[in-house]
């Protein structure tokens, strides 16, 4: 069936599969090793498997693209696979954390607090007080938390390093979430955020300067430039307020990878170019701040796969159905119940056929009994059946993670580094 | 503030509270136990309790409304804790899985196979194994199934008992997720249906019957009765095209309970009322017939709340942000992000001043670092600060196994039955 043909039966498109994958001996290729064979070493489906390769290609790109005074750290939260996480340390100048619990990850791999930061609102007395004693930075979200850090490094006898998380009054343009701009709860509003450093400096804090942050997901490198602009100005705005040179500026992150049919990779060649320039010509406050950006999903979302085995396939109503041993308990972004307002299919393909041509329509469904546990609808793909291996891609971030891995019984899935 | 200035300042409802819930000393008590007992007692929060008095008087409201010859049943995925499993134990006929993990943590609370059936697409062969070996009624929902439970059977020397699930041409009107009517994944389409039978008696199964699932959480009555009335009529269609008595029929559930603004409790009394109507006068096929529903969050779903305690008090742009400890990563259905395509409040509490008075307009949130983990929006609460507790009601259903615990390194909640 041709793709014309398969659009006007109906079919839904699929995302578009990264760059990075190959077919060997017509079958899906990660790392140099078929699918078939992953799912065996794993001895059972399904799994997740991350791509060593395939971060290093990412990271190497994005070194040719940035300012080399661009601080590159990887935020844990789209993936906190220590093997993930060991392999990253290699690549990035530090890491962002969003809990104890991950700072818990990154000690046990043994990464040192020096260069770790932690943001987050709500974070527990606790979480505090761990940080503080591993030497991390934390990003100070409200008074309230200003005033605990300084509290709890006088009771330790350390010194706590405090940067402070500013609610912009902007949020970033076609972002696919918004984390600045309005009422929220992350951060201090802009006009606050000058008294408050003064305090955390008069109380005895080593202020590590800003952390803005204003989405995710964003596709578009115009968006992207504007908003780092925005933050450059403020940034520089609040140093000057507060009277000190900004010692240390997390820009955000926020660049987004094409989940979705017409998405289109972001280019990080123009926001480097972009940051370049603005780098070159940055006001006094900002001339000697340490740069950086935070960056996921960008880093590892491409990276990942998610294989399930299909256990039936069956029509209904004319209509055809693989279902795997998968499901949204592993994929829940995937399934469209996570922060999506329409479902939109993932890119999805038969691992075991990759090569070979659509002909049918399909919808692949995970095993859970309700009907939320769709990962491709209506969609164009070789013949498959009950045994064959299904793909799908950009699994790498918020997938194992950010899904109810216990919903219905079902338990965690595989996770491996290739 | 009045409800109405509240109104007008843009307060958006709340759901309604459940019934049997006090205040002692102006707190939330749940089974006799003040929450701030509670929560001392499980030593950290957030956590969920579960009341056993609210358990036994839902049950027993449920049992005074329906007609006797009809069987209770308990579907697991609704709170498969295994406290919460023994407890039921006492109450209901029997229990209904959706995986291999459920069967084993029922064996592990000492379930008979004999009172457990299992049903959900995508059963793999060893689950079905399992099943078989433990006495476990399957409800097969493909051919390809079929094929697999008599496979196994044969191997293992044990007379698999297979009941077959129908994807019914009818789905229930008004209810909250449709799991019938149309192409499904569930259950075999109805026109197929008396062929497989054939082909499992002829294959030596035990054929147990028929259940059929049309949909989950209907607030109407009207439209439960008219979906049981379809149920039936199918049952005896089929039954009799097969040319033998129906042994047994799950009529499925889908009984819903309130969780938003505006949702009336659904009126057991008429459902039983006319369910004993349709028992009085039976078909043939169906009159020897063992009837039973399965139900999960109308059963468990009342019973439970989520107590997570405030960590930071704070203003952002002219709006209140009460930063719980808890989350979308144990509440992720009441978050908004879990099925609902517009997000409304849950009933939500401030535990520690449950009698007092609301006098603000606030946003409830969890503690993780992303937009989506809301708890209340714009929710008339009275005055509360660091260290009062938040309760969500409606958390006794689809919470701690339905939400994905460890995301950005959360891990799980407490759980206890009181």
């Amino acid at each position: 069936m041709s793709r014309r043909e398969a659009r006007n039966s109906g079919a839904k498109p699929l995302g578009p599969i990264p760059a990075g994958f190959d077919g060997i001996d017509g079958e899906l290729a990660i790392g140099g090793h078929r699918a078939s064979d992953l799912a065996e070493d794993a001895g059972d489906t399904p799994l997740f498997v991350y791509s060593r390769a395939l971060l290093d290609a990412r990271m190497a790109a994005l070194r040719a693209a940035m300012p080399d005074k661009l601080a590159l750290h990887y935020a844990v939260k789209a993936n906190p696979h220590p093997d993930v996480i060991r392999h990253m340390a290699r690549l990035v100048d530090g890491f962002d954390l969003a809990s104890g619990g991950e700072l818990a990850i990154l000690q046990d791999v043994g990464i040192d607090g020096a260069h770790i930061s932690f943001a987050g609102p709500g974070k527990r007395p606790r979480e505090i007080r761990a940080a503080i004693e591993a030497g991390v930075t934390l990003n100070c979200e409200s008074e309230t938390e200003a005033a605990r850090a300084l509290e709890i490094g006088a009771e330790l006898g350390i010194q706590p390093k405090v940067a402070v998380r500013v609610n912009p009054d902007f949020d970033m343009r076609g972002s696919g979430m918004k984390m600045g701009g309005g009422a929220k709860q992350f951060g201090l509003d802009a006009e606050r955020v000058p008294a408050l450093i003064a305090k955390l400096i008069a109380g005895g804090a080593d202020w590590r300067g800003l952390h803005i942050y204003t989405g995710s997901q964003a596709l578009e490198a115009e968006a992207v430039i504007e908003t780092q602009g925005h933050v450059l100005d403020l940034a520089a705005r609040i140093a000057c307020e507060v009277g000190r040179p900004c010692p240390a500026l997390n820009l955000g992150g926020g660049f987004g990878i094409p989940y979705f049919a017409g998405n289109e990779p972001l280019d990080i060649t123009a926001i480097g170019a972009a940051l370049g320039e603005r780098f070159d010509n940055l006001p006094e406050e900002l001339a000697e701040t340490d740069m950086a950006i935070e960056l996921g999903r960008y880093l590892v979302g491409e990276a990942g796969v998610y294989l399930a085995r299909i256990v039936d396939r069956k029509e209904s109503h004319g209509e055809t159905f693989l279902i795997t041993d998968g499901g949204l308990h592993h994929q829940l972004a995937a399934s469209g119940n996570f922060g999506a307002v329409v479902r939109r299919n993932y890119p999805v393909a038969i691992a075991s056929k990759f090569t070979a041509q659509p002909v049918e329509i399909v919808n692949v469904v995970g095993c859970l009994c309700t009907p939320l546990d769709r990962l491709a609808d209506k969609a164009e793909l070789p013949r498959a059946d009950v045994g064959d291996l299904v793909a799908v891609f950009c699994a790498g971030a918020y997938g194992a993670s950010a899904s109810p891995m216990h919903f219905l019984g079902q338990g965690p899935a595989i996770e491996l580094l290739v």
